[in-house]
């Protein structure tokens, strides 16, 4: 955006776009909405949105007044979903300084780093999380104050340079106000590290402006479309790209949030939405696949949810029907931490609904929304028609999607050009097609497609067409080498207990029907024990690529 | 705002809230809904969103190359709601210039007053306007171009200073793409002027950034909620206040709009929900009093219609229970031109869904949504609580609340102090109160309320429990005189044809009940034909007023 000097300016009110804005909204106009966290025991802890408007003002305080953090410092949490992260989601930004949620899945030498890079003064830990973070201090030179809350042994602490507070105590007596300042809206409120496969981590920081703009997409009807009669089962975690924009779109609307902890598991979790009786509920597709093994292993009243969101990576199509059958309408959606996150929701378009074709759409990664412009790009780094065939890697731009990446305090950001295209728009390192109304669908990450002889076989067609076969649990197919195409699949399949399906008839099975083009079936197949994954629970291809590379796979060659 | 030197930018990209994104999102990604124009014989002509946007982009080229039409000049419309006014509206400010709808129910000084004000250069005009426009044009010195669009004589056009175009003529040839600019956000996108009971019509110049943020609240679940399997009947027109957002919000979640032209009498308006099956309708509740008459004269199938936004005044509760009756849901909606116009939507809250206090909140004017903030300011200037009792006149602010009126290019804006309070704030001139949970419930205008002996007494209270009287049609109550209280309420009543009710029994059905406090019950009494409207249709009690003060009146005091 070039700014006009000569442009004729609106009579409108200046107002910026803050997250103090939607903490005073929620806190007052839906006081009575509740966020209700698990504890594992008893009757879960219940917090009125009223209740935390005040605790998030009284936690600015505690920052600000007793650990001294000033504008523009990191404070970062180490936390489960529950009430008092929420706290410091609208504590930390509206006070003016920036949250960074620490992903706590990742390994323990790319947390350091990440929390070094960013470096963090402050770090707000759940008791249960003191394991995982106390080994790590020793490392963490910037952090000066450990704040914890939640049961859980703090032994582990004793002996850190860094100063150990309870949170209850901390912000106990704070008044229950705070003169929200008055910020630019495209000031640092958030950041999040993406656990990239490779090379360092990147951090993308959110403004309030990029926030606000994205908490409003959430709450339109075609995004989630939640109201204050909804509930939502937040399973997606906090420190995942903010929760998909759940803990700040819910405050705009007063839905209430139902927080399972660290209670994850398909059994909690089956337990919460029966006593709880939440409406809607969004997490990865893992999750999915564990509850309906529970419900089908013992069946439970989960009849309040109806709607789910799915992220993360796509829902297989059984999966989505078997949801359908338990009244549980499964809404895909795509993103990633660098779209804050939501890029698509797969509603079908209004001619579809009702029709045969509007389960072909659910299917899809969804449609955009206004303010996520999309353009796909070929091989050749030509522009590609929204013709529903055309492949390319999708390119996105807008007000919530990243231009760069942090590079640390008072230096120029990060746009290296496998990421971000010369004029500025996100390279998604995503490939797929888009229909001319609007639906992307996504067929492969750019660093999985098969370049097989000049034309591109998509994994993931392979591995969804394999998980269909009655005894395949999971499939993952790679790219490996050829003399003659360049590259060949390779699939890599996890075989049911007691099967006894060999390579020729999975092969056949894929070819049936007319599944998989002749030229696209993998010639190279090997049984592995399971598929290795991310920290968020993505099929990780590097790992297979590199046990192929090492001689570390049994192939067969058909 | 004041943008701070040192703060920590995100690393967002910095995308502007554009008009022209609207559009082209519209017309790609929700390509085939529909704008559906009413004719008045046989099928209405349909235009797909697809179609609007190649018809916009050929308006821009003919307003830039054929008529030089340059950045930031106005370009007015005088039309009904229809499918060419929708392409008006996206084409000029997606192109730089300032839509400026002018209100065709204006009296003729006024409306040359605002064409002179505006500097309008090119003003478009629906033929069957043709009469009303001609007689002004030789006092409209600016106006260059007249560009003429649908049925009627052009003959009273001849002679003009200015050039005649016909709207198809310019536009056929031009191509049907256009490279919208990147504009500053905060510039200038549409303009309307306030009918002023007192002083000069006062110009509101809605921004890109304003429009936009206003569109998305517009789609959000508590607000309008509508979706592409909605069918909007726009009958609140496009000269006021941007047919509240329709056009805009539409755009942004492919709802089809159902537009009624030039045909707003209750027959056609039945006929045309029951032909084509609109979902949702959005008017005064003049019009749906009108309608409603209709369809108990003459019943139709107006089952397809479940929502009614109900805005401009209070919707009375005896309306409100009729739609209920008929399966129409009223929703009201409070704002005004300066509020963009969305204030408020009365979404009852989850708690009171399906009690006894769903209607009741139904009845207020309803909540604030985030981007609006709310306070109430005393007779004595004093900030009151939101408790639902103390009444005081509410004052707004946010990102799409006027702060300033059009003062005439490079001039500065005007801020009058009845207006604006001195931190920026907008004096709405509505008194009323709030309620904890940020339900708004107005009861006067600041200038209709009766100021009896340091009391305020609400005229709209008066007059809501008048029209509850089975004899009564329609009731005024204004502020008259009064030696000892300073002012008294003055009851004026429309009876219905044949009613012997008289003014002691009317006195006693107030009192009946408690409906009305004793010391509040009028004095004054006097039967008019009908109330006296303003442009807009709202009870002009400016002219009560007068005609009191001038004897007019034949009053009886009890």
């Amino acid at each position: 955006m070039s700014p006009r000097e000569d442009a004729v300016l609106s009579t409108m009110q200046d107002v910026p776009l803050l997250i103090s804005r939607i903490l005073t909204h929620g806190s007052t106009v839906h006081g009575t909405s509740q966020v209700i966290s698990w504890t594992g025991e008893g009757e879960p802890e219940r917090r009125s949105f009223a209740e935390i408007g005040a605790r998030s003002a009284q936690l600015a305080h505690a920052l600000r007044e007793d650990l001294g953090v000033t504008d523009g410092e990191r404070a970062a949490t180490f936390m489960w979903n529950n009430s008092v992260h929420v706290e410091a989601y609208f504590a930390i930004p509206a006070m003016g300084a920036v949250l960074h949620t620490l992903n706590l899945r990742l390994p323990p030498e790319q947390l350091a780093w990440i929390v070094n890079h960013a470096a963090d003064r402050v770090v707000i830990v759940n008791g249960s999380l003191i394991p995982l973070l106390a080994p790590l201090l020793a490392k963490l030179p910037t952090v000066e104050h450990i704040v914890v809350s939640g049961p859980g042994d703090r032994t582990p602490l004793e002996g850190a340079h860094a100063r150990v507070h309870e949170y209850e105590d901390l912000i106990a007596g704070k008044p229950t106000t705070y003169d929200w300042p008055e910020l630019d809206e495209r000031q640092a409120a958030a950041m999040c590290y993406t656990s990239g496969t490779t090379g360092d981590p990147k951090g993308v920081v959110f403004s309030h402006r990029s926030i606000y703009l994205h908490s409003m997409q959430v709450n339109m009807t075609q995004s989630m479309g939640l109201t204050d009669q909804d509930t939502s089962l937040v399973v997606v975690p906090q420190f995942h790209v903010n929760a998909w924009g759940l803990p700040h779109a819910t405050f705009m609307t007063g839905v209430n949030m139902l927080m399972p902890d660290r209670f994850l598991q398909p059994a909690p979790l089956a337990e919460m939405i029966e006593s709880q009786r939440p409406t809607h509920a969004a997490a990865v597709p893992t999750i999915w696949q564990g509850l309906l093994a529970e419900l089908t292993a013992k069946p439970r009243d989960v009849s309040s949810l109806t709607q789910v969101t799915i992220g993360g990576s796509a829902c297989p199509p059984a999966l989505m029907a078997a949801f359908d059958e338990l009244g549980m309408r499964v809404c895909h959606a795509w993103g990633m931490t660098e779209t804050s996150p939501l890029g698509t929701v797969s509603r079908p378009p209004a001619e579809a609904v009702g029709t045969e074709r509007e389960f072909e759409y659910r299917l899809t990664q969804g449609r955009f929304p206004t303010s996520v412009e999309a353009r796909l790009t070929g091989p050749g780094g030509e522009r590609l028609p929204w013709d529903g065939e055309s492949a390319g890697e999708l390119e996105v731009r807008g007000p919530w999607i990243a231009g760069a990446y942090y590079n640390g305090q008072d230096a120029e950001p990060l746009r290296p050009a496998d990421k971000f295209s010369e004029d500025g728009w996100l390279k998604t390192g995503d490939v797929g097609t888009i229909s001319a109304d609007g639906f992307l669908t996504l067929t492969d990450r750019a660093k999985d497609v098969i370049k097989s002889g000049g034309e591109w076989i998509s994994s993931v067609d392979l591995e969804n067409a394999l998980m269909s076969h009655p005894d395949v649990t999971e499939a993952a197919v790679v790219a490996v080498p050829d003399e003659k195409w360049g590259e060949r699949p390779l699939a890599t399949v996890v075989l049911k207990e007691g099967s006894t399906a060999d390579f020729t008839s999975l092969r056949a099975f894929l070819a049936d029907e007319g599944k998989i083009a002749k030229w696209q079936l993998p010639e190279r197949w090997t049984i592995i024990e399971s598929v290795p994954k991310t920290s968020v629970g993505k099929f990780d291809k590097k790992v297979l690529r590199r046990r192929y590379a090492e001689g570390d796979l049994d192939v067969t060659k058909l």
